[in-house]
């Protein structure tokens, strides 16, 4: 038998989850709890990295994340689902590390770079969304996760983590922290419906798990398809038509989507027939999310009554580690 | 009655502490302990921001430093003795702060930027050296210190906390975080005893508090004096004479020290008979410093113990001060 692979993963609570965060990743979550011991944080802490200035976003989207996990089929009893910000080791940790990692590597995180230009902050990024990658390597090892499923863009920040592993390990003459795999899941992004690569909520392009039915059928009515696709005997193209990706993305029925695909592209099939037949697909995928969903809302004690006690246990481990770090700097002053 | 002011103040435990500590710092927490409520830090985690790959040299001087306090006269029954890494809540607090100031301000510390070309660092410096004024401004915010007694040139430390106080008071609505004020000792520096203006274990020009009689005796006498000065009969230069600036800062009897300055400046006073001098007026000084300190070191226990009681003191304190910044961000999901 192998060793049992640890998976840490997790989202910054900024908003409610959409159908772009189910094929990244949520999806794979509800798969790997029943093979892995499977970790999955509320990030709340990396989400003040950059939304420092609205804190109550951040505190309300904590219970709709959390609501979203269970509503898809994260199951407690299986995944620990957690507050980061409650887990005083992550902080700690991420101090000693930060003294591992040059300003100059820094700078240079590709991942990093590239959110700081989409987000425009030029020179007044603020300290704590540079040194994210950081408090990320902390989160990972904390609970020896040797899993961590991410966008290939997101591949830098386990490359970042692995450096400090080895760094640590080699300095301090230890082998407490382990080195991570980048799981790139195989749909890694679902397009906006505008079209545009990335789904949303600033670009208001995005369908959330929690949008009511009414919303999905307007959002579906409205989705980009290819624009040169005018008459319906028109021949079509599917690649860039998100309302194709949509359906390779939720249609079990993967030959009724081959056959859509071949008709598109020979002619004859107007949009709002494959429209009407991807909210279907949507709809039958959405119905029993959404009814799990109404039974935890009903219930938000319940709710934070699961989030404490899985910060309840991820502490647990996560202090372990703390207290395995500290022996191996030498700093086990009352041991 | 005006408010009892709140004193946080500490060391960075990298080695035994000088005469230059003492002059700098040591001697006016004595003082500050009788009206004031005081905090003195041994700061490891600030030390291996520097020292990351010297941990056993960190943990060797936590138990020195501990020593040269209890030596000197600092009392923990009136002063609050703690070990920084032991109070979660600074990480906590640093990661917060992270947020609230821009890497561009970091990256234009005064006092850090001096510091890491003394070092030698360039571009090489790790993240956690560059954020340590954060990490400070955790630790004086965490006691709600308004008073920091520090040298000249850790000024601009003080002026970026207070601005991290105001953003956070500010952004979140609240008056928890308070401003601090910095003390600056009439004698700020000590010079080395080769007259260079820094006392320092890389230069060897310091006089260790621990120092036995004899090596105090031995670097009188190699002391740096006026070059100029050859012959007893010539005039000599008191200014930049580090013999003087060592009378000036330990001597109480302030008109014996002035006639000698004079007599060395007419001329006929010769270097060896200052250094005596000097010699007794060290021997006075330490000697009560080293009996002391002799007593703690037989009994390492119970030096630990008064740590490890004002660590628990500390960590009441700053855990309240998490606790209330929290709430002031809207973080505290489960009160």
């Amino acid at each position: 038998m192998t060793k049992k692979q640890i998976v840490l993963t997790g989202d910054r609570p900024t908003g409610p989850l959409h159908l772009g965060h189910y094929v990244g990743s949520l999806r794979s979550r509800v798969e790997l709890q029943d093979s892995c011991l499977q970790f999955v944080m509320i990030a709340d802490m990396q989400a003040l990295t950059d939304y420092a200035k609205e804190p109550q976003r951040v505190r309300d989207s904590v219970l709709q994340v959390a609501l979203d996990y269970l509503a898809v089929g994260i199951d407690p009893e299986k995944t620990v689902i957690f507050l980061q910000s409650l887990i005083p080791a992550l902080s700690e940790l991420t101090m000693y590390y930060l003294n591992l990692v040059t300003w100059n590597r820094l700078k240079h995180n590709p991942t990093v770079k590239q959110e700081i230009k989409q987000k425009g902050f030029g020179e007044s990024v603020p300290a704590g969304f540079m040194t994210y990658p950081v408090s990320q390597a902390a989160d990972i090892t904390a609970f020896k996760a040797n899993l961590v499923p991410v966008g290939e863009d997101q591949r830098p920040m386990i490359e970042q983590t692995n450096e400090i592993v080895r760094s640590f390990n080699r300095i301090y003459e230890t082998d407490v922290l382990v080195e991570a795999e980048a799981r790139i899941p195989k749909i890694a992004r679902l397009p906006g419906i505008d079209g545009q690569a990335k789904m949303s909520k600033s670009l208001n392009n995005a369908i959330y798990l929690s949008d009511d039915l009414d919303q999905v059928s307007k959002k579906v009515k409205k989705m980009y398809t290819d624009p040169s696709h005018l008459r319906v005997e028109d021949p079509g193209k599917v690649e860039g038509n998100p309302v194709f990706d949509y359906l390779d993305a939720f249609d079990t029925n993967i030959e009724k989507v081959q056959e859509l695909k071949d008709h598109y592209q020979r002619g004859g099939l107007g949009d709002s027939v494959v429209k009407k037949y991807l909210l279907e697909v949507l709809i039958e995928f959405l119905e029993p999310i959404q009814k799990r969903r109404t039974e935890f809302e009903n219930d938000p004690a319940a709710v934070l009554e699961i989030v404490r006690k899985g910060t309840e246990r991820a502490n647990e481990v996560a202090s372990q580690t703390l207290a395995d770090v500290r022996r191996a700097m030498h700093l086990n002053y009352y041991e």
